[in-house]
């Protein structure tokens, strides 16, 4: 017996993918819950490849086995295939196991031919609609399976369109239909020396044949090595009867989704027309009705209808996206299918459809993805000021977000603007690489050309920009640097809006705002569900009170990262810290020097007058003006910094405050070195002398020496505490007086002190010490017991590749994974996103930019192996994350797997993460891209 | 019955020192070994700790043990304790298992009081030895013992000097010293409130519980903490009878070495005095006598000594160098110990000793540091030249190598002369940190003070550079700039040399020159022995033919690393390579934002136009000047590479050769970013316009558009590679036509081209297949094939991560442990070295610098991971290491334990690795430091 090759839809079901196809499983799977869907049947993959592999032509037994469903076909329809009176159309379709979109070939109206033609006439009682449908059949056939250009067709259509005032196919009327059948036979002969094929068997055949063919087409091909599908799977072949929603006024056609896709209310939601084909609705000849409307004038269908979509998004327990046909008062379901939905749709129908229990919380959990909280979250134009403002234009939402500042028509300018401190908008009719710079600082994007994997779009979503592309309603000139968009002018400089997520551009200045969390009463619930399930903690980044309150209202459980820097930068402690550096870089290099004396005399017995002398030195350092100057800068610093310490400790009553000790290079507080050269260079060209020159040579000297070449790795973090202790000593001091200060007030505070970039333990047996002694003398002193640990950030890859050594000493753990990629890779993050690393991307040299989404094979591998040694030496130990990763959540499932305790991320990435985490605890996630 | 807590000398052995102390088990070993050694005991260190648990009371029966010991000992010498004829006087010194050198006390004449000393001054028939052997004892004793400050004594004795003419003790007459005796004894009087002890057993029990109590003594435990020495250890005292080699013309003292300590060479080399105490030697009264001497004024005792001499040597299996004194034509050896030597006469020594089987080849090679090798090899001033210059002064020779330059007189010239390419030597009076940017670029450092752990002398050392330190014969003016030495001024500016091998300072420029490796034959011969030995691989890396030749006259077995970027650096090349990166990048630019247009419409059959359009645009960008100029700029700089390459491969016919592709930024090729910004910024002050001020700024805008945060971290190695393919493309076909150029000559070429960098496969996958199609190409172009292989430097931990995919396409590593270390600790080493890596070193946060020795446990660990998975994917893959690394002693044992194939170091270093490779594979390293 010959194999089965042929499958009736009845006779298929969703788990065989593999054999039928995604589409072919797909439809049997629906025709099996018993909703009516047009007959039909499957050829299967296996069929495709034994077509291949012996020689292109059918196997045996196929064709018969395709008659004989063909049979089956026309038992149920009542209509027979090459029937003048009541023939039987079929469409003929490609399928394979994954989506090809657009890559493979379908011919419908196959069954059409002079004779049948006039039947369909007849029963349509539209002669228009039935020469319409045949003239499609030879363009399609003609077109797809024998090959024939596209454009001689369309030229023909041109011809006689040109005859016709609207100039459309619309407007071509029967006659003319006719000629272009004509025409169209007469190319066909030409083309290919024989005719068009009437004999309806024969169409079938070839049809069936051309979309095995399409499968080893150029465009397939490329799409399948692009998208890593194997080519041995074959494709499927779906052949479905065609019906007709333009069979008179008991047919109609339209397209429904179970619930509101844009908002998630649980009702059914949708258009249709009467006595009309899909492409209609499509080509916008009517306007359609709603759904709602259907209750009237079909209401026998309608109750069908509202029956079968609830037993469709009862089958596939989710909404269902659907297309309808009514032909002749009979309900036929073309399609039906997962339907799209905003963010604030997804978080609602999950949490409705869990309290209906058509399925579970944990389903409930896994039917988002998390970005798209984030989504749920991002500032939005305040949609009355944007009424009030008016769209003037809108293009391709490319990358969500709202942003709003001034126009720059170049990357230099809106570099210069963007290091400024100006929110900018940088305007360009397209961008290239040599726009990132400009691109880097801007707050969005908008470009009058290029579609949504234009450089603009791809660079935008990477960098987390909104932005608007590809909108062809404004014309940029790029020279005189303006753009014009509804009559108006937005030239340099002036504000403008735009909105990413709807693509809209506004002139002017639009305030935003940021969705209220209370009062997402469904992401809450959501998320409260979401915390029941994940064991892994989410934290928060914030430097600020304020910060630290918002997170707290987002769910954060704790703060795992408080740079304390952030504080030094504020505009009027600048100068103190800047006055507070260049002393202690002076006195420190006077005070080592003579330490360094000290430390080798005091081997030397013989040497004592000598000891003597050098401390009589230092003394005479310690109490010389700069070191004054350091320790008073230290002492102004001392109070500004408690306070910051106390609002935090505060807000976060009660949870963990990681606060970590000053990091960055100290050349990071002063004034430009290139700044500073150039004000020097010109005033000595200028032959200026006196005070004001003086002042600038020291402070360029100044910088000058601390200068690095590559500061990422330079002398920051730890390396900077051990060089200037008194930074740090500071610092642990304005932590315990302000924990010790905040919980004699009644409040619970958990200071947890960080030491930024350890790479060997040493480092830590030289400074934590004598900082925790700090805390300790800070305690009796004010007579109150704070609950504090001491601990670490794991930055490079030395901290990880000895963390069992550094766990003896430090109590917890934090990856900064920023850091660990930028040196697991050699990649400075500054450098590397605007020369190379975007192209590393898009040319998937990298899977992903690293920086957004873990590298779980190289720096995963690094995190893995110090949390085992961490673990071992000191068991119990404290491991969270505080690099931007904490807010990804293909990250956060990397930490849940890892065993870290915590994540911590931006406040507002923090009902992301709730999310992520407890879909990492449920192992499989669903994402639905 | 009690303890043992004394041990005669017969009763001991060199395996004893945790009981006897290292100078007792010493003592007792030569004593057995049959030389005649002053008869004497020790006790042990067990009795010093019962000593301190028994509340510093001598264990019961230790006393009697001890008068035992004296009598074997009276019995042994003829000599009784105390007796006035024939007195004998003994020696109290501590000795602990370690050496502490002068941390602990000794007391000599032990037994000396007014009857005694008139026995000694009959004996030795010299008056004033006796009373100045007294008042000695009364000295030491009084210091030592009992707790009198020293200058008390000083006092007293310059008090009666002053009345000499010589001012010096020896001018003391006997009379004097009888006065300074009365004196002395009435200082202890006053100081303690009783006499001296004139009874012999009291002076010994005493200066036994003085050795006691100094084990607990501020310097000893200070000492012991500083170099982690267990405080429970203990001393051992050593009681020896006392010899005189001033008992008349029979009598005498010197000092020898079983074999010259300065040649090598099998000679005895010493000298001696007759009738003269050792202190008389080092007192330089008499000029001492060439040991052969000896021969004539007393054969036998000579012969005796000879024959000794050879006994000891032959049983401790290494050069002796000895003390003996002669008392009344009676032999005794005081001391015998290794004898320090030259590293030209370790290498002789080491070899002679194996030929003449005292020791096996395997000692040989174990018995040198090969650091020695090192020395053996550096430049050094021409003999001859040197005489001619004459020295100026002399200091400590604190960091080894011979410098010629300009003296600078402080930092900052230093730096600018240096950074000016001239050969710099930094004079100081003394450096401190606020020195080390000057040290960096200076050919050698000169200070007037600081000693040999001074910073300057550890700087130095650190850096490499040659160094005298505190030379206090020079008077260095820091503010005029000069020094003043031997009546000569040197200004700032004025040629000098310095030695730091022997700590010479001379005037002017003095050649130096390189030994003839070929004419050292002792030290061709053990490294031919180490070859025997040794599994590792020993590369080099040199850049041109002539540092290849010289690695390979050094034994280098192939080129680990040739960068062919040097060889852009060259004069005439540098326009050339200038253009071409302007080109490059301007072009580059243009051409990658074209072909991401065309990537992108090909997804888009719809917009064949644009494609088109885009495909003209990219043919005339191809046709550009700017890409006409790159190219051309690649094919004049082909010819170039390929004849580097030619000379390189020439020298090594027969040998492997890795050449590694472009790896700096490309910034590093054009000018400095700074000074252009002053240049640009004056010519714009003074108004300036025209071309020159526009190619000015054209520049700067080149550079400023290169200019990178962190470039260690940028935009180098494969990723420049990858983003302009073109440069190792003429790279890759340069290494073929040369190596197919020069096999066609009859010489075997074997290339091995290396990728910087490699963080991800994929960046192998890109780009190795396209070049080796080059390869391919160009061997079948000349009808050539050679053997060669395509691989990558492992230098950034993620590459070492993911080692296993990488080996997939890599058929070689090659460790770049600089890059490497920096990345694994996060490092800058430009930076690190300057701002904190040197104090790091000093305080032992770092127990050395990483990037001189490997950091085994953090950067080794991926090393040996990187193996590891390498082989299991690519079995018998070859892996080396060729950073700085390659040819440090200590990592290159890491390197041979890890199963490394070779290591490559510069051609100097090939010898010191080929010792270091041999030393690694026998196991036990035995190094006399």
């Amino acid at each position: 017996m010959s194999k089965k090759w042929v499958y009736l839809f009845t006779e298929g079901n969703k788990d065989m993918r593999d054999l039928l196809g995604g589409k072919g499983a797909g439809v049997a799977e629906m025709t099996n819950t018993g909703v009516p869907v047009p007959p039909g049947f499957t050829i299967t993959t296996e069929a495709c490849n034994e077509y291949f592999k012996i020689g292109k032509q059918f196997p045996a037994d196929l064709w018969n086995q395709a008659l004989a469903a063909l049979a089956v076909i026309e038992e149920k329809t009542g209509k027979r295939f090459g029937d003048p009176e009541n023939p039987l159309l079929v469409s003929v379709r490609s399928g394979a196991k994954f989506s090809m979109p657009g890559m493979m070939d379908t011919v419908l109206n196959v069954g059409l031919n002079p004779q049948t033609l006039e039947g369909i006439a007849k029963l349509t009682n539209n002669e228009r609609f039935a020469w319409d449908a045949y003239r499609r059949l030879i363009q399609m056939f003609g077109k797809t399976v024998k090959g024939i250009e596209g454009r001689k067709f369309e030229h023909i259509l041109d011809k006689y369109k040109a005859k016709t005032t609207g100039k459309q196919d619309t407007d071509l009327t029967v006659d003319m239909l006719k000629k272009v059948v004509d025409d169209f036979k007469a190319l066909y002969q030409k083309e290919l020396g024989v005719e068009f094929p009437d004999d309806v068997h024969k169409q079938m055949s070839e049809a069936i044949e051309a979309v095995f063919a399409s499968w080893f087409g150029k465009r397939a091909v490329d799409y399948r090595n692009s998208q890593k599908i194997a080519h041995d799977l074959g494709t499927g072949v779906n052949v479905q009867t065609m019906v007709f929603g333009n069979m008179g006024n008991d047919s109609g056609t339209g397209v429904a989704f179970t619930r509101n896709p844009a908002t998630g209310e649980k009702v059914m939601y949708g258009e249709y027309l009467i006595n009309a084909q899909g492409e209609d609705v499509v080509a916008g000849i009517r306007t359609p009705k709603k759904i709602a409307q259907m209750q009237e004038e079909m209401p026998e269908v309608y109750e069908q209808f509202v029956q079968i979509s609830n037993q469709l998004e009862k089958h596939y327990r989710d909404v269902q996206d659907m297309e309808f046909t009514v032909e002749r008062g009979k309900l036929w379901m073309l399609q039906t299918r997962t339907g799209k939905r905003t963010a604030q749709a997804a978080v609602k129908i999950a949490v409705d459809m869990a309290n209906e229990g058509v399925i579970s919380k944990e389903e409930a959990l896994q039917r988002l993805d998390p970005m798209q909280i984030n989504m749920l979250l991002l500032p939005r134009f305040d949609d009355k000021a944007k009424k009030a403002a008016g769209v003037l234009a809108k293009g391709l939402n490319a990358s969500p977000g709202a942003a709003t500042g001034i126009a720059a028509f170049d990357a230099d300018t809106a570099e210069e603007w963007g290091k400024a401190g100006k929110a900018v908008i940088l305007v360009r009719p397209e961008t290239n690489p040599d726009d990132v710079h400009g691109m880097l600082v801007a707050k969005g994007i908008l470009t009058q050309r290029g579609g949504a994997t234009s450089h603009a779009a791809v660079v935008a979503r990477g960098l987390g920009l909104p932005c608007v592309a590809g909108c062809e309603a404004i014309r940029v000139d790029a020279d005189k640097k303006l753009f014009v968009a509804a009559g108006k002018t937005i030239k340099q400089g002036d504000y403008i809006s735009i909105d990413g997520t709807t693509g809209e551009v506004l002139a002017g200045q639009i305030a935003t705002i940021r969705p209220d969390f209370d009062k997402e009463v469904d992401l809450v619930t959501l998320l409260s569900w979401a915390d029941e399930v994940r064991r892994l903690g989410v934290w928060a980044n914030a430097d600020y009170p304020k910060d630290a309150l918002q997170a707290r209202k987002f769910g954060a459980q704790g703060i795992g990262l408080c740079r304390t820097e952030h504080m030094f930068f504020e505009v009027e402690r600048l100068p103190v810290v800047r006055q507070m550096i260049l002393n202690a870089s002076a006195a420190q290099a006077k005070l080592d020097t003579l330490s360094r004396a000290e430390a080798e005399l005091a081997k030397r017995p013989d040497f004592k007058d000598l000891q003597v002398a050098v401390a009589n030195a230092k003394k005479a350092t310690k109490a010389s003006l700069e070191v004054k100057e350091y320790e008073g800068a230290l002492k102004k610093l001392l109070p500004l910094q408690r306070k910051d310490f106390e609002g935090i400790f505060k807000a976060m009553d009660g949870l963990p405050v990681i606060i970590r000790l000053i990091d960055p290079p100290l050349h990071e507080f002063l004034p430009s070195h290139d700044e500073l050269l150039a004000e020097v260079t010109t005033m000595r060209v200028l032959g200026k002398k006196g005070k004001k020159l003086k002042e600038a040579e020291e402070m360029l000297a100044a910088v000058e020496s601390m200068r690095e070449q590559n500061p990422m790795l330079g002398l920051r973090g730890i390396r900077l505490g051990i060089t200037y202790p008194g930074i740090l000593k500071m610092q642990v001091r304005a932590i315990f007086e302000a924990a010790c200060n905040v919980q004699a007030k009644g409040h619970v505070v958990k200071p947890e002190v960080m030491i930024p970039l350890t790479g060997h333990v040493n480092e830590l047996k030289v400074s934590q010490g004598e900082l925790e002694a700090i805390a300790k003398a800070v305690m009796a002193e004010k007579g109150v017991e704070v609950e504090y640990k001491f601990g670490t950030m794991i930055e490079v890859p030395r901290a990880a590749l000895t963390a069992g050594e550094i766990a003896e000493l430090a109590q917890f753990f934090s990856f900064g994974t920023n850091d660990l990629t930028q040196t697991t890779y050699g990649y400075s993050r500054d450098d590397a996103e605007g020369k190379f690393l975007l192209r590393y991307v898009e040319e998937k040299i990298l899977p992903s930019n690293p920086f957004q989404q873990l590298d779980t094979v190289g720096v995963g591998q690094l995190i893995e192996m110090a949390v085992k040694n961490g673990r071992a030496a000191r068991p119990g130990l404290e491991v969270g994350i505080c690099g931007e990763h904490g807010g990804d959540p293909s990250s956060i499932e990397f930490c849940h797997k890892a065993g870290l305790n915590y994540v911590s991320c931006s406040p507002f990435r923090v009902p992301v993460a709730r999310l992520a985490a407890a879909q990492a605890a449920l192992g499989a996630v669903v994402r639905d891209k």
